[in-house]
């Protein structure tokens, strides 16, 4: 226990407001009297822009973090006698990659004995802007449920070696209190809190391994590409140093990924895959979440590498076994798996239209975060926490960046419960979307890596 | 008018987080919404530490102080048919200039016909921390009114020429605001919100000419000489901007100006001068009064030269002239003007005690806000806003810098209302105060003057 009993508040903002390391115990006070309102809101809004304009070096990054992450009730997934590995994502438009990778993992890894058992603890968001949330596509599924007590997440875990669910009001409340501060006080886009608010939530599950899916590109929360690498080497560094095994892969985000973009329609998209029904659409999303288990795996010590790791994840879902361990987790959080045998069926939007191309040419760009508005026009999103979302909204795309299109042909199709709520998007698709006479330039999925080592 | 319809509180934080120039629509935006408590307070803390790291141009300063000014009631002194001018210090040890200029402008130029004639308006503030205040002086004073409504001050104001009262709640409620909000964020020693703070509450008063007494050396709030320098140049610009002719004096704070520093003890030395016995301690008092003085009457175009107004001023305190105008402003303020026939009669501590040079040497320097200190511990001032103070405690020094003093003469003598609250006091000047066998090298009291034509 570190001493706080010589520590103002009014000195923690001076001291960074002029430009200063803060103390591990200035750090450790500051975040506990935001968690117990003894800082008043103003003094919250005047540390935040300190950090902002001063930033954090490393250590007072893993401290305001590690801080963070003990502000509440912690996850200990020690008593499953498994190594816990998890996986986030920035957040992009059609990424579904969590619904394939914790039934992979638990369907590859979770039937061995310690300590090669692994399982995936998954505290997930909800849909917000441009971006989609995973919570929102689980409860699309008649009877998911999102909202797990501890034990009862642990019981999940204990049966089928995954589970997904929605954060806690108890877990983490310092950062509850700051992302709240941030969003109104202009501090939102800081590496350093952004780092913080992710790694705290994250590690507060008891995280053994943790692969980060950074996005880059114009559907990416940063679009930039240095701000993206930057922030994924605070990630990695942060984790790292709170004993956990951390690597960030660096993801293009030009474009959605897979094939639908939304709530239902993204369930249905990975109930094809895992019952090994591979539309073409679905390849890039096939490709990256093979390759996040593979990262996974190979943390876990289950794979000798990265690669093997990928191979035996896609193997698990061309085998079944991964659709078998989803099977297992969703009738284990309450949902009604019968409406997986036709999940085309269950997709019933009031209304759609096809968006179809206006000339002949390859399908040359888009401004992803367009796209994912658009999304969230639909219906399948929405601009504050708390408002509902249409299970049935979306978005389905029919070419790629690359693609060449004829005239005429569809490019994309939206869906809505609300006839009204097209001509928007569909105004915004046809304005963002670009056909072009030569093909693009394309960047590679994965742009690039980075772990403990590259850091060193 | 300005349309604020367009304006967001987010985006005046955002815009001078990334360190843009604030448009004049914004400031006036964000200071109605203090105001009007239609920001948070986290959005407020955010804003002064922005303000804070990325500073203001001087466009920007002078709409913020403007903005702030007009942000509840102003006095309008226009029916007076006068010139009407002020003195402002930033706060010192036994700066009582204040009551000698008041009067010393009434006497003076107060009887001429528009346009020559002169008034003070002057809205003054109390004690805090180390430094003292002209109303807790006046206070002294037995039924002395320094909460006087706007139609008594310009009552007061068209019989005598000068008044000096506290600031009443209705006037500059955004520095209010800011000020408690600056307090406890860290956001005080900031130079551009110093100068809005100052200028936004004596320009509500309606002033054609403000002289500025810019404090500097270890009895100042600002101790460096070039942190005056810039403030002062920050506040004759800012008030220039604004239509009012504006000098600044930057003088030496190394040492409490004149003889006692206190409450009653430093308006007996005033009636002293004002009533022509001049005590050898007084004598640095007596000469930034007058130079004080010059200045006003040189702005308002009553000398050709500040040094014929300093010599107008000198000569209204010989002739007795400066306190027939105290005496008037004093009845009319309400004060029992009987105590003034025999002020040290009127200066009853419970308790006094001298402090002896220990050895014989020149005075040679002191930590002067150490003394502004000891004079707060013996009860004359207050550490927070709200706490009383006590009339009769206080200090007198027996001797300036560059004294030579022979071992056992009396320094300085203290007194309280408390004998118990003599001890720390003693200690503490025992402490400051250094004794040499070489005569120190001395500041001049006037450091530099900064007028419009200096700027330029």
């Amino acid at each position: 226990m570190t001493d706080h009993a010589q520590i103002h508040p009014i000195d923690v903002l001076l001291h960074k407001r002029d430009g200063r390391a803060l103390s591990d115990a200035e750090i450790e006070f500051f975040v506990r009297a935001v968690v117990d309102h003894t800082v008043s809101d103003a003094q919250i809004g005047a540390f935040l822009m300190a950090v902002w304009l001063r930033g954090l070096d490393a250590r007072e990054l893993a401290t305001l973090t590690r801080a963070m992450r003990f502000s509440g009730e912690v996850f200990d997934p020690t008593p499953l006698h498994a190594f816990a590995v998890d996986k986030h994502s920035t957040g992009g438009v059609g990424d579904k990659t969590s619904l394939l990778i914790a039934p992979i993992i638990a369907a590859v890894a979770f039937k061995e004995e310690p300590p090669q058992r692994l399982v995936v603890p998954m505290i997930s968001g909800r849909s917000l802007g441009h971006t989609g949330g995973t919570l929102d596509k689980l409860e699309s599924i008649p009877g998911y449920h999102t909202q797990l007590t501890s034990d009862q997440f642990a019981a999940v875990l204990s049966r089928c070696g995954a589970s997904i669910i929605g954060q806690s009001p108890k877990l983490v409340p310092a950062d509850r209190i700051l992302y709240a501060m941030r969003d109104h006080t202009g501090t939102v886009e800081s590496p350093n809190l952004i780092c913080a608010s992710i790694m705290s939530k994250k590690l507060a599950a008891g995280l053994n391994g943790l692969v980060l899916d950074v996005k880059t590109g114009s559907g990416a929360f940063m679009s930039r590409y240095e701000d993206s690498e930057h922030l994924a080497r605070l990630m990695v560094a942060t984790g790292e140093a709170a004993g956990t095994r951390t690597a960030a892969l660096l993801t293009s985000m030009d474009e959605p990924l897979g094939r639908f973009s939304g709530n239902w329609v993204e369930v249905w998209e990975c109930i094809d895959i895992l019952q090994n029904k591979r539309h073409p659409m679905s390849a890039n999303l096939i490709e990256l979440s093979n390759l996040l288990a593979g990262w996974m795996l190979y943390l876990g010590q289950h794979a000798e590498t990265p690669e093997e790791g990928a191979a035996r994840a896609d193997e698990s879902l061309r085998n079944g076994s991964a659709y078998k361990a989803w099977l297992a987790m969703v009738k284990l959080q309450g949902g009604d798996v019968s409406v997986f045998n036709d999940p085309a069926a269950h997709h019933q939007p009031r209304a759609n239209r096809v968006l179809t191309a206006w000339d002949s040419g390859y399908l040359a760009s888009m401004d992803c975060a367009q796209v994912g508005w658009a999304v969230q026009r639909l219906g399948a999103g929405r601009t504050k926490p708390g408002e509902p979302v249409s299970a049935h909204a979306g978005l389905e795309m029919h070419a790629k960046l690359g693609d060449w299109v004829e005239a005429g042909a569809p490019l994309c199709t939206v869906f809505s419960e609300d006839e009204r709520l097209l001509d928007e998007p569909m105004k915004m698709l046809r304005d963002t979307l670009v056909l072009s006479e030569t093909p693009p330039e394309r960047h590679p999925l994965i742009r690039t890596i980075i772990t403990a080592e590259t850091l060193r």
